[in-house]
């Protein structure tokens, strides 16, 4: 019996998405074609952007399908910067690599937002960055989270967008982390894109969305079929479209729910903490997602930390599962400034839609018996 | 009670990979976590991945999973560009706009090698340009189909390849097709890049692949996380890779199944003729697919054509799903010299895995009954 606490690097898809997609892949049709089994099938992708576009308060136009939160950034960047005049790139210093490595892909400068202790940026940077913003720079591309991955944190985004507009600049927000689990509103947020994953909120692998704001600039990343109106060519993925839809309708109709693991995150840091004085809650005290708990604790390395969870039964991570593996690992810790002992420490605790109220408990348990098995040696070698 | 005779603009998904998608999406994992949950999902992406190299003669490890043919044939292009060296594409003239339209995107020149009256490029037409082939030219890249998309011929990659690769170029093959519909040996063909989708062959939309060489350059496309060692970022699609896996798996085990369709698709093909006697078989002598049958009935529109048969309970197409509903409509007819009347007047019929033998009969009584009543008309008109 497995208990998984990394719902942010995948979550379970919810039983009414499985049967939805199972439903849709007994149809026959493709959405390009004019015939009525093509129709029937083009007829179930529509409802399902109208879907999209009330829960996140958008117009079902203006919502691109894409295969995931990857290519959804990736045709974001391209997009704004295919509109012409974009002479440089503002992220924030804990942007996943899906927007960190495409805005260095483009050849323009990048610039870092840097985040605070806490995790979050400031509108101060912003404001003071843009007031010395020459027009040699070129217009601003802001391409920044509302969630982090990592620890949770939220970020101003409907601060920020303001000043980029009135910069003359286009802003990118990755709300990959936050559908589903907070409410997301395109409009309200003020940004030119907007980007989603299913399988984060309870929907498959595999398929996501761009949202893009009517007047932003809009260019094809895939050449192929005009599918999307032009803006991404390939066959639609009906049973995934119809699967992302329905999991984000029940995830943003239970986000009270959703709002209520908050209670179980604080009730296992404070009990972690009791366990372990000197372990790090990073975000507390910032508003962050309810279910995300980026904890740290100096001289136990993330990585060792989640072996040993992992055989005692318990998924969690030690950074994005996309940055899983690699030598890099998690850049949370050097982006909030974190001595080298407690950056290494790092592990994201995720809890998602189906956990159980006892799983944080048990979880507490497991790492604190971890924790007493390890301290030996952490202290001979500190 | 419809009949589907559109099963190359997407098939019907096997009972078996319904239920093989079903059980993965009741499991969570996300491949790239270095957990138990997280490699549990990566060992059934790497068993799809062996199953799929061994359907297609490829090593696993040459194979990129992607969101389906199209991203294949973008990512294919663009890793070969990446390479260096390449001066000149050559398309033939009866590609995918996948294809076609990325390869004009690409800003190099574009050649277009011919088909003859059947539906067939002649190798001989490639022996010649590439005989005259300067250094000013560059390295040549050569996209071709190994079996049309809307007359089922077959093309002939394995003559081509040698050719290209004695002229120091490479070649990128569009088998999104030919896959689980007849064999197909990615080492034999001698190329470089090979595309598969699998909705063409009973799996789910949102999937396909791109089989890349060792010795192909390759460089991503979407820019993220190190997923498919580098090769294509994105979290991956875990149901859709086995749905694919599984399907290919079917697909192949029953070739010969498959193979049978030939018979009622040239019962259809005569039954038809016999009906309306200057009906055009296209491709008819070319060696095809077994299921694909182009038709052409001048002056009657494919369009028109389309919607009779709709209406009468039958789904076929005139040209690709992908460009259906275009002005342009298939470019089949202008690749083939057909009269402006004959070009109009075509349509695609094709068979799947499921299609019973009734299917063709019922096809070719609605066809003649429906030409029938519109024949005063065109009289008329002619």
């Amino acid at each position: 019996m497995r208990i998984y606490l990394d719902h942010n690097a995948t979550t379970s898809v919810r039983p009414g998405v499985v049967s939805a997609m199972t439903d849709m892949m007994t149809r026959v049709g493709n959405p390009s074609s004019v015939h009525a089994d093509g129709q029937a099938a083009l007829a179930r992708v529509e409802t399902a952007r109208r879907q999209v576009g009330k829960a996140l308060c958008a117009r079902p136009e203006d919502i691109v399908f894409t295969s995931g939160g990857t290519e959804a950034l990736n045709l974001a960047l391209h997009a704004a910067i295919s509109g012409g005049g974009i002479g440089r790139i503002i992220v924030t210093a804990i942007e996943h690599e899906a927007v960190a490595a495409t805005a260095l892909a483009s050849g323009l400068p990048v610039e870092v937002w840097p985040v605070n202790a806490m995790g979050v940026v400031e509108i101060d940077w912003l404001a003071e960055r843009l007031s010395r913003w020459n027009e040699a720079d070129g217009k601003p591309l802001l391409a920044m989270m509302l969630a982090s991955n990592e620890i949770g944190t939220l970020q101003p985004v409907a601060e920020a967008t303001p000043l980029i507009r009135v910069a003359g600049g286009l802003s990118v927000v990755d709300a990959i982390q936050a559908a589903g689990k907070i409410d997301v509103d395109f409009a309200g947020l003020g940004c030119d894109y907007l980007t989603i994953s299913a399988h984060k909120f309870g929907g498959p692998q595999g398929v996501g969305a761009l949202l893009a704001s009517c007047d932003a600039p809009m260019a094809r990343h895939h050449h192929g079929g005009g599918q999307e109106k032009g803006r991404r060519a390939g066959t639609l993925n009906v049973a995934g479209i119809v699967g992302l839809a329905t999991a984000l309708d029940e995830a943003v109709g239970s986000l009270d729910d959703f709002a209520a693991l908050a209670d179980h995150r604080d009730h296992m840091a404070a009990a972690l903490k009791a366990v372990s004085p000197d372990l790090i809650e990073i975000g507390a005290g910032a508003p962050r997602l309810p279910n995300t708990l980026g904890l740290s604790q100096p001289g136990w390395p993330g990585a060792t930390q989640v072996m040993a969870l992992d055989l005692a039964g318990f998924a969690i991570s030690a950074g994005s599962a996309c940055s899983s593996g690699t030598s890099k690992g998690s850049k949370i810790g050097t982006a909030l400034g974190l001595a080298e002992a407690a950056s290494q420490g790092f592990v994201r605790v995720s809890l998602g839609w189906n956990s159980k109220p006892d799983d944080a408990d048990a979880f507490v348990v497991a790492w604190s018996a971890a924790l007493a098995r390890i301290s030996p040696t952490l202290k001979a070698s500190a």
